[in-house]
């Protein structure tokens, strides 16, 4: 039970989704101890659905990945994907550090047919609706067949689960000339040219993700944590100077009062704590990773994710395609 | 004269900044036939400041920047680098393709003491004034020197010309934490860490990068590029979310009039074209590069950060503490 809030954000995020899904139960792997006193006072109708195994260790933000491997056989994070390669859970949630979900994935549930290494993917919103975006952390120094693996990935999650037909695929790049780009793009940018079963459209730059020009963009695990971060440093940013802006004057504190209603609405739209929840693309099992820093309401969206994940038969979907994609 | 508005966006510019500063001469690099049509009609204060050098060929953004420096020996980018090197102006402005201009910077100027390539670098907006960012796409790729050498530059720029006493200087990284991160960017942080001129801070994510937590913040081409270019399309979607919203209804249309002056200010702020304008560090001479879709309004910016640099004596500065940096 990671991330920065612990079970202050973990825990009512459960209780809430439990509440709007009968269907719904869920396991809790983590330090009994510090987990039980917040599960204190719930009706039956939830508690019965919500469980705890208890974990003596945890993978704390510090720990390499290859050091949770070795010496944390008793992490929340390992026994709780330990649970879903032994099929006692269907999905598996974390807000813990990708790097060791990353890794403990990898080795637990192995990866999935023609993957080398999975990668973390998220829907942006956009002026039309949203986009897939990936990798988002999980791969640094991506070389051009992971970013063309990568594709593959996105464009058989858009078309499997989200129906589009022939996914846009593009790759993420600091130009839109063939010749801009570092070599990895450049190289990818050729296999994809080559691959009938992917409609890949080009290159797009940083100004353009969000404008809805695909619908799957492909770019390294660095670059594309730096583009998503950024993209919330941008909006903090922007939220600091419009507070300081309407907070000063009777008149633009009038205003701020009056427009309330339409900026609730333009930060419900943007705010990353409602996009929370990134799929593991890739990996033989369904793992969603949380938010290091989501709130109550960003878990429980994250849970969502996974739960989506559980009913339209994703993984299954994606390895079907895969291995038509691998032949 | 390149850009996507060309003589639109430079000539307007050029004018603007001619009126406001008796002591600027601007020398126009390009198609004398299609310059001369601009410059009609300007009043001898004008047009006594303002000459037009021919040249018959224009390096295409489509152009390799080894193709620019082999076979378009008359291009406008290369003969106003020529000019510079040759002591004829004193500073270079240009939108034209940022490889090309950093290829020919290269060839002509020749790179700074202990700088092996330059990098792009511009000041970016924060909560608490501002924060230079380099580099942003000169190169990519780049190597933990390189990222050293950034950082040094970096530091010189804020401590000899904005007067910051030891400038914080910040590596853009995934994570805070020193497990997390690229190999280049790790080994940068161990150099950067045993650099006593240097009053390195750690790492930054994306989400702080206009917290105004450094003074500097250093990372690589590619990503930097993404960064700022992911930060105007994180702008252009809010704007958009923001005109849906306030466009629709009467009450919220009223809302939006009366806001607007608020709106504008907000705008002013974080708009690129009012930052346009980024200097190429580590040559031997003043190159400054515009955004490619710079507004007239945007290369006036772009002109200003050049005179700028010259009355600073931003480069002698810069190759001295370099010296120092490098006994």
């Amino acid at each position: 039970m990671g991330g920065d809030f612990g079970p202050h954000s973990t825990i009512p995020a459960s209780v809430l989704c439990l509440e709007q899904d009968d269907n719904l139960s869920i396991v809790l792997f983590g330090d009994e101890k510090v987990l039980s006193p917040f599960l204190v006072g719930l009706s039956s109708k939830i508690s019965s659905r919500l469980s705890v195994v208890h974990c003596t260790q945890s993978v704390e933000m510090s720990d390499r990945p290859s050091y949770a491997l070795r010496n944390k056989p008793d992490s929340s994070m390992r026994r709780a994907l330990e649970s879903l390669r032994d099929g006692k859970v269907e999905a598996c949630v974390s807000s813990g550090s990708t790097g060791a979900l990353m890794g403990l994935g990898c080795y637990l549930l192995k990866t999935s047919p023609g993957i080398d290494r999975p990668a973390i993917c998220t829907a942006i919103p956009t002026v039309t609706g949203y986009s897939y975006l990936l990798d988002l952390g999980a791969n640094v120094d991506t070389n051009s067949d992971s970013l063309y693996q990568f594709a593959m990935m996105g464009s058989v999650l858009a078309s499997a689960v989200d129906g589009v037909a022939s996914p846009k695929v593009a790759l993420l790049n600091i130009g839109e000339e063939e010749v801009k780009g570092n070599e990895q793009v450049k190289l990818a940018a050729a296999l994809l040219s080559q691959e009938s079963m992917i409609n890949y459209v080009g290159y797009v730059e940083g100004d353009n993700l969000y404008s809805g020009s695909a619908d799957v963009i492909v770019c390294d695990g660095f670059v594309g944590n730096i583009a998503l971060k950024t993209s919330e440093g941008v909006v903090k940013f922007i939220s600091h100077l419009g507070r300081e802006l309407f907070g000063s004057g009777v008149t633009s504190k009038l205003l701020a009062v009056a427009a309330k209603p339409l900026f609730d609405r333009l930060e419900k739209r943007i705010n990353p704590q409602n996009h929370n929840g990134a799929y593991f693309l890739g990996l033989q099992g369904v793992v969603v990773k949380s938010h290091g820093n989501a709130s109550a309401e960003g878990f429980a969206q994250a849970i969502h994710r996974t739960t989506e994940c559980v009913r339209t038969n994703m993984i299954s979907l994606l390895d079907e395609q895969l291995e038509l994609l691998a032949r």
